[in-house]
């Protein structure tokens, strides 16, 4: 591909969508808004951050299922405030072939409905507690919203939905700190810098107690929340009559917490780690970690070039290594493998075969060096853990900058009409107060981090600040 | 749990459902005919055989993707035969919320259209061929025929589907015979007996231009195929206009395959492999394969025998190893491990703790023997081995039992319904004569093995048979 991508991310929307499309992450041209096709490079990708939080749910005595994604409607209905929240964009089912059904069916928004029926089937005493079950399905959300790759789309493909029941409600309090705590590990894994704020009382999730969000901010200053940790108290429970008899022979009803990300991780994770060039993919979950450029010449001396190319590969296997012998010019190979996203380039030319050493190029900040060959696996090793923190730098230092503090409306309004971001703004704790705050700043009122105190008076009543809220735009 | 499971495996139906249920592999109460609940151990197993697949389907060349899973309609109707085969038992969604589509949208059967639309963005010269690609899907179908855990479902919920497509009708042809090798190779790993037909051209895959299916014959006599392998010819490439140039800038069709699997493998798997205790689960795609029971004695001693199990399990830890150090009784456990078919166990007691060496049980045909803990992993490898050996040995012999050859419809019309299985008959290979057996043994022909000759004559026209042809009842 010799086109040039001309990428600039100051217009991140146009950057992000021409970046997905020529790395071949996936294809925007499925003729159904909101829905994606996967292609080979992106899906690996998808499916190495997978596996990240399927081991981060298996270690904490999570235990792997898989739920009918249909539901019946009756059972759909079955909780009112989750019917409110979710009904309206949910797909419907009517008919097969030409026939009706007898009974209509919806799809999943997310399982809370599907998953509920069966755990009143299942739980019966104290000893079937806790339960810990996640799932990974397509969930369907047909909003009228804007879409966009990854970061708000109608078809996810790999929810990643966790449901626990829970004796008291202590225990339910208890499992949202490990809820918390499993995706900050999974976004520290992912070099995504995030904030922890408990979702205010009026945007909590439909049929919840509360909830928490990790919050980040995106290239273009919008607020962007990273998965949800809800705890769900009884109400649930009550609709689907999930009891169970406790030490003393009582029937009681149980607690209930659930936590959900999505795609939109690996979304967040390109778009807050790549630059002008392309795509950056931070190790973990790069789909070719190393590309290695024999430096063809057309002489009879390439073949010995490839042969030696290959035994590198063969002995870098623990990493993904992909040799590129196509017939494309080397800068344009460099062009190629770069917007890629793969975070080391190794070239070797003939002089490189003649001393055994060969040059090793990071994809963040461009950085070449000679590695002798009996060096180089230990060096990549470093390599690639350097470039991953560099990335978590950049990352942490842009997130950091985004976040402005101020006391007045006018001017957190400035800010999210300018700089964008997220603005924190004194809050007395008072609903009326939060959601008129909202209102004016045309935001999202995202939250509050419980470890930080309010300063300042709440700009809406002029009351002492409790809290310092959150706010931000959102996608 | 001490209920009497009371399993006969002569009938099959009832003891599949118990077993499974007991077993803990799927939940058949989810309120909608067709959809299973996973549970944990159940979708261990469905994951690990997930896994072989996908190694087969790598290691040639197949690039993994996902696609979405809704078809507008007008994409869904391209291809004429396909809408035949398939409209009937689709989902339809006309609504979200309360609102109808601009366009109605369609759950997919199968994939063909979905993809078939990308294709014909994504092929353009003959450098883009072959185009290998797989996923592993949900697909619904929602047939009116009567249901049954992982062999009949109208959800199925890892549909493994291959797509190919081709500059020429030899490179499709030589596609199948890939296809079908992955196939054997795959049931040849899960233990499971096969024969490869062609299925006759009356019943050949909707919209294509023939097809093989690997099949055998379950428990209670019905054959089951366990998979397609597919020559689409170019039926679909012209329904969606998906051409490229040739080496002489001429413009052609691809020519296409595809074959899937769907968890009905793991259904066949544990449904042949079982017996009257219960599940017995071939070693490599065993949620446990060895359970270590700790014959406790209520004494001090507990403690430095589940300290030995412990350090047992963790030297085992190349397997997949339980200890059960629950309050039932020895004997519950005994039986309820060997109900969910763990391959091997181990027990040990005060007496073994001293001699350290432990007793190693076999589940498929209940032998014990004594082994030094020294020389533990050596053995349980090797007896791993031979239960899988066993379990195919008996597997096989039932298969060729079940396939019974004969030259008249009446004996083969008495076969099919007293010992069942599969008949061969001779054929002529003329269409409405295979239809007229088939119709007047109320089966269905499933195919002919292209490996085997016709012997004797077609007992419709009385000519020379060509072939054999194989019929059978089905799920």
């Amino acid at each position: 591909m010799s086109e040039e991508l001309k990428l600039d991310k100051k217009n991140f929307t146009e950057w992000y969508e021409r970046v997905l499309k020529y790395a071949e992450v996936l294809d925007d041209r499925y003729p159904l808004k909101g829905s994606y096709v996967w292609m080979p490079y992106g899906f690996k990708a998808l499916k190495l951050m997978l596996k990240k939080i399927e081991e981060l749910l298996d270690e904490t005595g999570h235990q792997d299922t898989y739920f009918p994604l249909l539901v019946p409607i009756s059972i759909f209905k079955k909780e009112s405030d989750f019917l409110k929240g979710f009904g309206g964009s949910t797909l419907r089912i009517t008919h097969v072939g030409e026939k009706s059904l007898d009974e209509e069916l919806v799809m999943r928004p997310t399982s809370e409905t599907v998953m509920y029926y069966m755990f009143s089937l299942w739980i019966r005493s104290w000893r079937d507690l806790p339960l810990k079950l996640y799932q990974i399905v397509p969930i369907f959300r047909w909003e009228t919203k804007m879409t966009k790759p990854m970061l708000r789309v109608r078809e996810v493909i790999k929810f990643k939905e966790a449901h626990t029941a829970h004796a008291t409600k202590e225990e339910a309090d208890q499992q949202i700190k490990e809820g918390v705590e499993i995706y900050s590990k999974f976004y520290d894994f992912l070099k995504v810098p995030y904030v922890v704020l408990r979702t205010p009382e009026w945007s909590t999730f439909a049929g919840a107690l509360y909830n928490y969000d990790h919050v980040t901010v995106m290239p273009d200053g919008k607020a962007t929340e990273l998965g949800s940790v809800i705890n769900l108290g009884q109400k649930f429970a009550k609709a689907f009559d999930i009891k169970y008899l406790d030490k003393n022979e009582k029937k009681k009803y149980v607690w209930q917490t659930c936590y959900g990300i999505s795609e939109r991780a690996l979304g967040v994770v390109l778009s807050l780690h790549g630059d002008n060039k392309g795509l950056i993919f931070m190790s973990k979950i790069a789909p070719i970690q190393i590309i290695i450029i024999p430096i063809l010449t057309g002489e009879k001396d390439n073949e010995k070039l490839i042969e030696w190319a290959k035994k590198l590969k063969e002995e870098l296997k623990e990493y993904r290594v992909k040799i590129d012998t196509s017939e494309d010019t080397v800068g344009s190979k460099f062009y190629h493998w770069e917007a890629k996203g793969v975070p080391i380039r190794i070239e070797i030319g003939e002089k490189e075969v003649k001393e055994k050493d060969v040059t090793v190029v990071r994809r963040d900040i461009g950085k070449e060096e000679i590695v002798k060959e009996t060096k180089l696996k230990s060096k990549l090793k470093k390599l690639l853990e350097e470039i991953d923190e560099n990335l978590y730098k950049n990352a942490e230092k842009f997130f950091k900058s985004m976040i402005s503090e101020t006391e007045t409306i006018e001017e957190a309004l400035k800010i999210l009409e300018s700089k964008k971001g997220i603005v924190k703004i004194p809050w007395c704790g008072n609903n009326s107060c939060g959601k008129q705050t909202e209102e004016k700043l045309v935001g999202e009122a995202l939250g509050i981090n419980e470890n930080e105190k309010g300063k300042g008076i709440c700009p809406v009543c002029k009351n002492k600040a409790k809290h310092m809220l959150y706010l931000g735009r959102t996608y």
